[in-house]
């Protein structure tokens, strides 16, 4: 079922097979509000409604190239699940999205997305297409449409799948990356909100299988705050656009490289050309108290920490130094607080963190 | 995990939770090589990887305007599990993607897909990859990258998402649809190749839980040929785009309407202009064999039918009366048979069919 221009109806033969299209109804008529607060100037409303339609704005832009991404967001939904909470998932999954074509420089035009589940209950389904346009708004990107699927025997009743797709905007020339990160350049870590997206997997066998905690108990690591562990689970994957965006435009930000699945040690790498490392000292940035956890109770060497997770580090820009006095003004006018984790080095590929030098120093 | 242009890897604990990366890996390398050789014109290639990245030719587009879609294939996942066949699949979703925006009269830029499942087999995999991959060089569409996501505890081992996005590009000017479409437009079918996308769960269960047919024995509706139940339900979603491609730019194409789900009654109206309807003959095109089968097995009501598979039709476009001779030889130049269904007439709203009307005329 197409959402938010197309309608689709079915009967009651249908309807027996599983698909229940009358509850899908009610929901989509919610859906569609939801999606048309989102639209920007470039949405063109009203024609057919097969595909959405986008104008890109190219006034100034001399040779625009679009930057696309897609994304799920992992297990992260099987804790939503436990904890009966879908309203903040869409977030997590935009801001995913938005980060990708962000760190090539790009800011998003619009989005799509793709919910499914055995059963569409209807209220679940606003849930996770209210926190989808709630992001897309937060990043001023159009919800073009979205596609709804009932799949009885695929998806249990109370599965859902989330996909994203997003569509961004670049000027060729302003493209970050390896073509601009050289030795000499600033890392600078921006924190991250948990575990945002990845780790999923590894971080249920932890928490639920082995050490049975319930998604509604006190969080152990939260150092007696009231925070179960779903709210901490779940605390959304932060958008970097709003800090950036008044960046991407500076000489000085280089590259940008988004902390996802492989961690610090396989995403930092991504923005940096050939024949250059990427030399990073443990102890710059507080890891918060999450991770700890996890790493003990679940046997986990440091190594593999830094690939599976993000470690509190949700991007990891590459600035000239120059720079760096500029690029951390202003992030912190954003809120943003930026911290200088290392530096790009020639010769060798990856990361190498401190531990790992020769040199003796610590 | 990001393709084509991502490799994220992570080691022994995330595996040992369920993720199995070296068979990723591996299934990687090969995709990414059968990613490779979709490549158009616009694909910028070796710039980072944490979004795609494409450069569409402008030259000659006065206004350009972008048409995104997302879509899945519902249960037809299901019949190919069953029949232990993932080859054809990809095409299906491809074909149907690149239909939505060639409905709008735009033709695909791009394409990017999202595979899950409970367990990443490799082989599997592959085939639906490879699929995907035939469709768009078959579509001259570059597939620009894809997700793919092990989600153990969501996904049952052996079952399979996947889910697609295309973007394509069509001059404002020249958006089909409502805005052209007149009353005494002649409604033109060309002729599906089975279900496509649609009618899956319904289907499925008239076939497989109704009458307890096996995917591999010999379908009862094809008549003594050696076509098996599921050679004839997998039969891929055809692309409209070659035999439309040359009539895009023909000023007596006014509109065009993709049968998916909601079939001709709730699709052909999508293309109408407010305060018109279609005028449809039955009988005017032949119903192939497996829908009279599906509606004799499960006691469908015509209506229902009409509503829930595409009844052998899988593109409805709206022609000038005019240039009709014009666009039926294009057609059937492109090796595509054109069939006159009826036509959009004043009043009234959806699609009449001729068993309805109250002129007497049968």
């Amino acid at each position: 079922m197409k959402r938010p221009g197309e309608v689709v109806r079915h009967g009651g033969a249908y309807k027996e097979a599983g698909v229940d299209i009358d509850t899908q109804e009610r929901a989509l008529a919610r859906v569609k509000e939801l999606a048309r607060k989102t639209a920007t100037t470039g949405v063109l409303a009203g024609i057919g409604g097969f595909g959405g339609l986008f104008r890109p704005d190219l006034d100034g832009v001399a040779d625009p190239v679009l930057v696309a991404s897609a994304d799920g967001v992992g297990t992260k939904l099987l804790v939503a699940r436990m904890a009966g909470d879908f309203t903040t998932i869409g977030r997590d999954l935009v801001n995913h999205c938005v980060n990708d074509v962000l760190v090539q420089g790009a800011r998003p035009l619009f989005f799509l997305d793709y919910v499914a589940s055995g059963r569409l209950d209807a209220e679940v389904m606003v849930d996770l297409v209210a926190g989808v346009a709630e992001g897309c708004r937060d990043n001023g990107c159009a919800l073009l449409g979205g596609e709804t699927a009932e799949m009885p025997g695929l998806y249990a009743v109370g599965d859902w799948e989330l996909v994203g797709f997003v569509v961004g905007l670049v000027e060729r020339g302003a493209i970050l990356g390896p073509d601009r990160v050289r030795p000499g350049d600033v890392l600078v870590g921006l924190p991250s909100a948990g575990l945002h997206t990845n780790g999923f997997s590894l971080a249920r066998r932890i928490l639920f299988d082995r050490l049975g905690l319930a998604a509604d108990a006190p969080a152990p690591w939260a150092g007696g705050s009231r925070r179960t562990v779903a709210d901490e689970l779940l605390a959304p994957h932060l958008s970097y656009l709003k800090p950036l965006g008044p960046l991407l435009a500076h000489p000085g930000l280089h590259g940008l490289a988004h902390v996802t699945g492989g961690g610090l040690t396989d995403n930092v790498p991504r923005m940096l050309p050939p024949g250059t490392h990427a030399q990073v000292r443990l102890g710059t940035w507080e890891i918060p108290p999450i991770f700890g956890f996890l790493q003990e109770e679940g046997g986990v060497a440091d190594e593999e920490m830094l690939r599976v997770f993000n470690m509190g580090l949700g991007l990891v820009a590459a600035v000239d130094p120059e720079a760096l006095g500029e690029v951390l003004a202003s992030l912190r006018a954003s809120g943003q607080r930026g911290v200088v984790l290392g530096l790009v080095a020639k010769g060798g590929s990856g990361v190498v963190y401190d531990w790992r030098t020769d040199d003796g120093a610590p």
